[in-house]
C-alpha cells in the first residue's frame, strides 16, 4: 500500500507545495513546530533514510539545501535546523525547520495551528525564493 | 580563533574517534543522548551547513551515512536519527543519534553519563563496522 507521502506526492491528498523536481517533493508540514517547517520526501519509497543510495542521498541533501534557503528568507528565525526521526510515517522525509534556540527541535511541543489561509501563503513565499 | 570541533579534529582536545578521512571527522558526542550518539563535523570551518558548498554538504551525508550504518549494528535502538541545530558551536555538526522513539531527538533531555571504558569501547565497536 502507498504511504501517506506517496499518495501527497500523487496529488491524491492535497498539500501545500513548496518544490518538486524528478526525484524529490517538499511541502509544508502540517503540524509545524514553526512557520515554515518544511518536509523533504523522495519519490522513491524508502523507510529508512540511510537505506537510500548514496547518490539519491547526497541529491536529497543538495534539494534540501535550496529549500532551506527560501525557507531562511521567509522566517525570522535565526536558521534552519534538521531533523530526520521517521518512525511513525514508513517513507524517509527530512524536517526542515525555523529554529532559534537549541531545544526548538523537540517533537513533543506543541504544534502551531496556522489557517489555511497562512499555509498557502508560507508556501508561496517560500516558493519565491527558491 | 579555532572553533572547539577545529581544536578536536586537531587533536589539542582529545575525542573518541570514529572515524576521518581528509573532508569531515566523527566522534562520540561527550554528552549523548544515547549510546553510539555521534558528531560528523566538515574540516572547513563553516557555521551554518546550509552554507557548505553543495558537493561538500552531498558528500558530509554519505560520510554520515557509513557511520550511521556501524551505529546501527552497535545499537538496540531501532536506527539511527539525525538532527542538525547548530546554535552553540559556530561550526557544522551533523548528530547522528541512536533513537527508538518519535521524541528521542530532544536535547533538552538529561543526557548519559558513560564512562571513558564506555566511550572509548563504544568508539572502538562502531569502527568495527565501518
Amino acid at each position: 500500500m502507498a504511504t501517506i507521502f506517496t499518495k501527497i506526492i500523487k496529488g491524491e491528498i492535497p498539500s501545500y507545495k513548496v518544490a518538486e523536481n524528478d526525484k524529490f517533493y517538499a511541502f509544508l508540514d502540517i503540524n509545524p513546530l514553526a512557520k515554515g517547517h518544511t518536509l523533504v520526501v523522495p519519490k522513491q519509497e524508502v523507510d529508512y533514510i540511510f537505506d537510500l543510495e548514496p547518490e539519491i542521498l547526497s541529491e536529497m541533501m543538495v534539494f534540501a539545501q535550496k529549500i532551506a534557503k527560501g525557507i531562511d528568507k521567509i522566517s525570522a528565525c535565526k536558521r534552519v535546523g534538521i531533523a530526520v526521526v521517521g518512525l511513525e510515517v514508513p517513507h524517509a522525509h527530512i524536517h526542515l525547520i525555523p529554529i532559534s534556540g537549541g531545544n526548538d527541535i523537540d517533537f513533543s511541543k506543541p504544534k502551531l495551528s496556522l489557517t489555511p489561509e497562512e499555509m498557502s501563503e508560507t508556501a508561496k513565499k517560500i516558493q519565491e525564493y527558491l
